[in-house]
Parts: C-alpha cells; structure tokens; sequence
C-alpha cells in the first residue's frame, strides 16, 4: 500500500475523521492531528492514535503528504484556508464532507485543486465527535470520491487505494450527481426524521412511547444540529426537490386514505416494501 | 402466577402470536394454537410451543381459559366471530391488533365484552409472520390494555398479570386515545418510512445507496403492507391527522431552506434532537 509510507494529516478528530485517525494507525501509518476542542486532542494524542499533535496554527502540517479535513461542512473553508499555506509537500488533499460542489469550488479558489478530492463516507448516524469514532467505521461503507475539474490522475488513484485499504466501496462520481444524489439517500431521510420527531413533541408523545421500528425512524433526528445545519444550508435547493418528492408520496397516502382507497393503500405499502427489502 | 394454571388458546401465529405461544409454553402453559397457514402450525407444533393443534373449525377451543386473537386487524372481525361459539369456559379474551376501537366494538357486538380486553403490543418492526417470532419479544416493551366499557376487573387483572409476566410494561388506557395515540407514536413513523422509500425509488436511489442512518429510516419500509393497509385503514382520520403534523413540520423545514434562515434550521434540528436524546 503505497499509502502507508505517507504521513497523514487529519484536521478535525470527530465520528469520521477520529475514525480514520484510529484506522490509519492501526494499520502503522503515521498520523499527525488537530482538533480545535483540545480535549478530543489529548485524548488522541493519549490513544497514541495520533502521533504529532498539531496546533491551531497548523506549524508542522509542512510534514504530511496526505491531508485530510474532516471538519463541518461550513467550517471546511477556514480549515482548508488555514491549512493551504502548509501544503508544499502534500500529494493529496480531502475533505470527508456530506456535500461536495462548494468544497470542490474552495479547493479551486485556494489554487489545490489539482490535488484535491472531495470524499464523502457514507457512514453518519446519529452520533457525532471524538467519542463516537471508531475502528472499522469504514469497513463495507459507500465512500464517494469526487475529483475537480483539474484533479490529477495520481492523488485520485491515492485517495481510492486510502478508502480501499480501510474497506470502502469507493465510487467515483461528479460533484453534482452526488450533491442531488445524497440530497435524497441522506439528506431527505434526516430531515423527514427530524420533521417526525418535531411532530411527535409538538403532540407531547415521548420518544419512550414508541416501538423498536418507529425508534428506528426518529433515531437520527438526535444528530447533531451544527453538522445538520451546515449540510442543509450547502444543498438547500436538492433538499427542496427532495422534500417535494416526499410530499407527493404522502399526498397519495392522503388521497388513499381519505378515500378508504383499500387496494390503492396496499399498492403503495406494496411498492415501498419491495423497494426497502 | 394465577395464569400458570391457565390454557391459553393463541389463534394466529405470526410475529405476536407466535412470540406469545413461545414465551407462554417456555413458562410450561399449556398452549392450543391455530394458525391459518399450515405450515406454520405445523412448524409451532414440532417445536413443542403448541400443544394442542386446533384446526379452523376451532373445536377444542372450549378447552381454554384465555383465548388470544393475534390476527391482521382485517381478520379479527371473523376469527373472534368464529371463536365466539366456543368460549363458554374462557374467562379472558384478547386481541393484540395496532387499533382498539374497532376490536372493542367487534366484542361487544359478539356479546363478549364482558371477558374481553383488547390488548397492542408496541413490538412491531419490519419482520413478521412464524418465522419472526421469538422469546423474549415482550420484555421491557410497552403493551397497552384497552378494557370496553363493561369489562369486568377479573379479566383486566388476568391480561395485566399475563403481560407483565412476560416482562412488558404495561399501561391502560382509554381506546379512543390510544388510536389516537398509535396514529403518532407507530403509524405515523410506519406511513412516512413507507412514503420515504417511495420518493427514493421513483427517483431510482437503491436501499444500497443509503448510510446506516438512512437505513433505519427506511427499514419499516419493509413491514407488511397486508397488515399496514388493515391498520390504516382502520385508523386512517387519526392517521390523516398525523400526516398533516409532519407536513406542517416539513414546512417549517421548506420555509427556513428557501430564505436560507440558519437560525431557524439550527432552532428545528435542534429541538428534534432534544427530542430524540
């Protein structure tokens, strides 16, 4: 693995970018780390998964040839701005973020987009942070790989063999696609669970009142709201799209409803379980 | 536990049903059971959870003590019918449906409800059917006792000490309230999981696509659309209420994407967490 005599950088020690923390130096690979929460940094530091503890000012980050921030979706342009006066040496730049055409675009706009490769590990839940992370997070995940419109053929291959290496389904796919794509497989699924559980509060039915599946629908209404927040912000207009896709559907559970519509209720129970098995 | 001494009848013997007769005959009940598709009466009487086999004409059924109705909401209204004729002995009745008001009145109406308490327990996911059934289903779950306006306290006491010997917590209520009730905290999650899945496969997003929060969000997408369609059609003003409260939600979420209002998502994301924790 040509990627473990790299030393890598992660900026940020939260559920996805602790895990990769915690990956890569179980595999031996050298790990340098920040966090601006100094406890989740001592505490890395202390695992001994990160190596070189790097601080706000980002000195020594001179060293890494991989770079990764892992950061919030809105904290990414500080983070990669601090850091793209460090990158003389850095073959390959990423971010892990949840959405990807502004990131790509602040790569462009810090002149590292040859180097760079937005990432997204399909692997959130609804825990977040330091303490969340873990090894194997990756292990089976869907990560999609998005190259700039000038992103050279070898950090590409080195951003794959990463992901590979920790068991990833990698997917190379253009920002857009993956913008509008997660905006339905990720995005909509958490906002009509926080939209549920709004609903369910607003009527006072306490999470406790609810069985093993319904908790399993509200269960990522818990993630966290700065993360959410950001993500939501960067992909409002798919986000919209989605939301009206859902609308439509529960428009026809409506109309089915309304009607004590028997066999149009089956149909649609019908199609959502073939699609969900 | 005075119903040791019991035989209790289970007619039904699918993920409830089964998961009784097998928590029932575990604590040496003696268990008649019926179920509709042979094979898996047959499969419930080689393994020794049912006793004694009943066939669908249900004679032998004056034999029981307690006689449970674990059926589709749509079946109850025959299967109690058909029951009705052979319950001289039994002194509790029970159904285990995800609505109440219609199981009450099918008692009352059959001249039962006396003896007869109808009975939800919150332990419905994606699976069902023989194959699902298992021990241990009760424990720690909610289970709801709906008695009819003239049930006597005999037959209440009976079904509580039956369910709270399984380990379920167990609450009485009134059934209006608790259709009312469901229509949130199960049928609700159940209706949007369904809906959610339809707008991702309409839009052609696979189930694989999904990270692990979407999946769970997704996963009673798969639930039974026979005994789904029986419930919301049995409860659907209730479910056409709840359906209006998500999508005032979801408005509130389309509103503070289209102006772009950070504060406001931050406000929602957050309260549905403090929710959700």
């Amino acid at each position: 693995m040509t990627f473990d005599a790299e030393t890598v950088a992660v900026l940020g020690l939260g559920l996805i970018g602790g895990s990769l923390a915690r990956d890569l130096s179980a595999r031996g690979v050298r790990v340098m780390g920040y966090d601006a929460d100094a406890a989740t940094l001592d505490a890395a530091c202390t695992a001994a998964v990160v190596h070189q503890r790097l601080e706000a000012s980002l000195a020594g980050l001179e060293g890494a040839t991989i770079v990764i921030v892992a950061v919030p979706v809105s904290a990414t342009r500080d983070v990669l701005t601090a850091a793209s006066t460090h990158l003389a040496r850095a073959s390959l730049v990423m971010d892990v973020g949840s959405t990807k055409r502004t990131a790509l675009a602040i790569a462009q706009s810090l002149g590292i987009a040859e180097r760079f490769v937005g990432s997204h590990p399909m692997t959130g839940d609804h825990r977040s942070g330091w303490s969340a992370a873990r090894r194997g997070l990756f292990a089976g995940a869907t990560v999609y790989l998005c190259p700039t419109g000038i992103t050279r053929a070898g950090p590409l291959a080195l951003a794959h063999e990463l992901w590979a290496a920790l068991g990833a389904r990698v997917q190379i796919i253009d920002a857009d696609v993956h913008d509008a794509r997660v905006a339905l497989s990720s995005h909509l699924p958490h906002v009509a669970s926080a939209a549920i559980a709004l609903a369910l509060s607003r009527a006072n039915v306490g999470m406790g009142e609810l069985g093993p599946g319904g908790r399993d629908v509200v269960r990522i209404a818990a993630s966290s709201p700065d993360l959410w927040t950001a993500i939501a912000l960067d992909n409002a207009d798919a986000i919209l799209g989605a939301l009206a896709a859902l609308e439509s559907e529960l428009g026809q559970f409506e109309r089915a409803l309304t009607t004590r519509d028997e066999r149009a209720l089956h149909a649609l129970f019908s199609a959502a379980r073939a699609w969900a098995r």
